[in-house]
């Protein structure tokens, strides 16, 4: 490799040069305060794992996305995080042990194999909200609540929330009578939105005509309010535990459009993509008229169970690199005061008070190049009169 | 594996549950601000990245440190970041190409495969601070006061600081005639203090006798102030380069003690250990009394040639867990207000009020286990008169 590339990313690998993390390190400390102010509080989990404690759930898509070191101490396996629910989970479970609802928060890395996403990376930087050991409507409201606050304080508006009940999927085919195998390749053509392949493969799998109408006609059950009647319609022969699961839903939607009415909601009892380990009630938001997903989440009740306990949770996560792209919020560049290279002792103080206030003060190095203007400073400082004065930069 | 140990994380691998992790945040916060007032704007440098962009000095050692992976889209192989400052400087070289002196900061973890520092940590936060563009005293000065700056901002008094100046051994291995392969050999035995090997290395180099007894001399080179006239006395006739470094050390220890007369300083021309691309004059922190480092920096001139751009560089950088160990300053615990399950609409209203106030408040989720106590809120919400009114909790 030549000296000429030797500075080229891997694609998907990217960095944050001053303008993008000043705006980063600044809505980081705005959305952990918000959610502080919720209740959630902050954790920092390992970059890498066993991948025992990594890949706890059924989810092929995660051990793909996950890159793999051997612990050279021990000759184990190990994954970078490619996610970080199951590690907060651990925490809840193992760490923290109580019996109390409990609210986490983290903001960090992930790193994915492949590239994903609607900005094509692999290394998100991923802000999420937990909440563990309530199961119902309440805790779901919460935390969908919470998601739609964020995207709020940076900016965004016209969302569309998407909501869905992974329960209903899985009831119906379980019901139907379809093996294991059959539901995998059934959800992969679904998640795929491979329609005509997921008619093709439904046909083939001798169902009852009755199941395999409903089956059908799932694929194609989505929109907005006015869909759940014949949603309930068309399912209404089926276990009590679908119905039931459609009200949850429609629940749900109701007390989210108490607190924002302002909000576009879809319903979805067939979206599963990009769902790795929930198990009920799931939720996506997107802009109003755009294709993919900026923030999602859903429940995940159970997921501590490998660490020994069990414990109901749910939760959303985004990527905050990608909510920065499409943010209409920018930030000020900030105007230093350039300060001459003199060792009095006076300056040094009058530099160390302002840089007290706050002010950046940038001390020119002796024989530097570049002047004040160079330096983004639109002030210097001054000897008048045996004060160091701040003026505007001539 | 069972799941008793899933939850096992690898040796020197570690997470940060809520009250570390807080801590963590509000210095983040407060360095980060303090270092921007100092003119260092902050950057994010991938979490991986190409061998051969990670791997730029001469350093072995860092190559051993570094977590290999293979780009499964091109078959190269990838590092994850072990250090910040290659990264840094291909920042300087390639992305921004300014002229003028450059500052920037950094804060994120890296990782070791093998555990090191005070902490035996696989996992350091690592903060730092670098200015590009600039050889001379000012702003090694410069650089110094700001880690010094770093450690009184968390607390942390006695400090010791360690000057030196990795280019006196280098230049006075190649006056004595010693070949790369003797030098990395000796280099390696002082990295070490392995001293009695280092003697009997040294013997078999079959040296003029002179130079045999300097680089003896060397090993032992360490003290105060006054140990730099006897220094320059043993070295009086070698090379003038050597002299040169040595008063370079000594200005840099002037102009540092005007700023922070309270710190004690120490010379030592042979301490190279734990400086991997440093080629001139090199700075560690200590507390008195203390053996680790907690601290450390020096100069690196043209580091950023391999990326097509040769600067003057000097920086630090520190690990930010290892400081939260050490600091005496501890946060208070965030005490909440509980809010009762209540659909009223004007609760709502209060509760998004306290929030936008800096206050947490944590809403009951119906049927939850736990009270307010065990919610870590010392107030409740209380409905009197038509109003809610917060209450101490009783």
């Amino acid at each position: 490799m030549s000296s000429e590339d030797r500075w080229l990313l891997p694609e998907g690998i990217e960095e944050s040069l001053p303008d993008e993390a000043a705006w980063l390190e600044h809505y980081r400390r705005s959305l952990l305060d918000m959610f502080s102010t919720w209740g959630y509080e902050l954790v920092i989990t390992p970059l890498i794992e066993y991948l025992d404690s990594l890949l706890i759930g059924p989810s092929d898509d995660l051990d793909l996305q996950t890159f793999k070191l051997t612990d050279q101490l021990t000759g184990r396996m190990m994954g970078v995080r490619a996610d970080m629910t199951s590690q907060v989970a651990r925490i809840d479970a193992h760490m923290l042990k109580r019996e109390a609802p409990t609210r986490f928060c983290y903001l960090g890395t992930v790193l994915h194999t492949r590239p994903s996403g609607r900005d094509l990376t692999r290394s998100p930087l991923q802000l999420g909200a937990e909440l563990y050991g309530h199961a119902g409507v309440d805790s779901d409201v919460e935390v969908i609540c919470l998601m739609l606050e964020t995207l709020k304080l940076v900016g965004i508006e016209n969302i569309c929330l998407d909501l869905g009940h992974v329960g209903i999927y899985t009831s119906l085919m379980r019901q139907a009578g379809l093996n294991a195998e059959q539901q995998k390749s059934l959800q992969a053509l679904l998640q795929q939105r491979a329609l005509p392949e997921y008619e093709q493969f439904l046909s083939a799998c001798s169902l009852e005509e009755e199941w395999q109408e409903i089956l059908m006609a799932l694929s194609d059950l989505s929109g907005n309010e006015g869909m759940l009647d014949s949603a309930k319609k068309v399912l209404q022969n089926t276990n009590s535990s679908v119905i039931e699961n459609i009200n949850y839903v429609e629940e749900l939607s109701k007390r989210v459009m108490q607190r924002s009415p302002e909000i576009q909601i879809h319903f979805d009892f067939a979206a599963l993509s990009g769902y790795r380990y929930q198990n009920g009630a799931v939720f996506a938001a997107y802009i109003s008229g755009q294709g993919e997903q900026i923030a999602r989440g859903g429940r995940y009740d159970a997921i501590g169970e490998v660490f020994g306990r069990s414990r109901p949770a749910t939760g959303f996560s985004l990527d905050l690199k990608a909510l920065a792209k499409i943010s209409p919020h920018a930030l000020q560049a900030i105007q230093g005061i350039f300060a001459p290279n003199d060792d009095d002792p006076q300056l040094h103080e009058k530099i160390m008070q302002l840089r007290a206030q706050g002010e950046r003060v940038i001390c020119e190095l002796s024989g530097q190049s570049g002047d004040a203007l160079s330096m983004q400073c639109n002030r210097i400082l001054n000897k008048e009169k045996q004060q160091w004065i701040v003026k505007e930069r001539k």
